[in-house]
């Protein structure tokens, strides 16, 4: 990934990297999924307050995570400067989906250096709004 | 907002759009706000399966909101294809801080199609992973 602000080919490199990072956890493919992350790779879950730093311990994290976990991409939003992307996903836990969106960031060789995840949950909505909204 | 794939031009843009829309929101400038939105917008809150159809129906739908709520962008991520982004922010409602992140897809002139938002809330670390894990 080379220097610059915006060029076309960083776009579609950052949407290949995130195609690529998820299709390694979906396949539980560690070896994969270590190579497209930096050694000093911070990982925030904001909605916790957790943080992982490091590599091997970001890929421990995934491999240790409990359940049959199963991710299909939604939507790919790549930066235009070509160091970060947005991802929405739809992971699937058994009979249960989950929303995912994670902001990725990218160093120089396009490996990723930072993923904040968060996971928001379903809610009634509130009352007040009928007038204006549809249910889907 | 020019045709093309991902000129840099066009990520300056969907930036500077996206900033003027949280920018009216914040200020309550609901003649602002209308401006940066096309006609036909539909508004997703895929966590209550609502859904919000045209300009009109959302700006009141914001108007409307209760509570004296202001916006901090965090994070714009703004697709090199020039048509969608991805934003993070910080709300505060008196006291009370809450994470939104918004995805926003722009019609060839630049004004908000889509808008589709999570509202991820605060949640305990689940047991299990304090050997990787650091709170924050």
């Amino acid at each position: 990934m080379a220097g610059g602000a915006g060029a076309p080919g960083e776009t579609a490199e950052v949407r290949a990297a995130c195609a690529a990072y998820w299709a390694a956890a979906d396949a539980r493919d560690w070896g994969a999924f270590a190579a497209t992350l930096a050694d000093g790779l911070v990982y925030d879950l904001p909605q916790s307050r957790e943080r992982i730093l490091g590599k091997e311990r970001y890929v421990r994290f995934n491999q240790e995570y409990p359940g049959d976990r199963h991710v299909r991409i939604e939507r790919i939003v790549a930066d235009g400067g070509g160091r970060q992307a947005a991802v929405r996903t739809l992971f699937t836990v058994g009979a249960e989906e989950m929303h995912g969106i994670h902001f990725l960031t990218f160093d120089a060789d396009g490996r990723i250096v930072g993923v904040t995840d968060f996971w928001p949950e379903s809610y009634e909505p509130p009352a007040g709004r009928e007038h204006l909204v549809e249910r889907y």
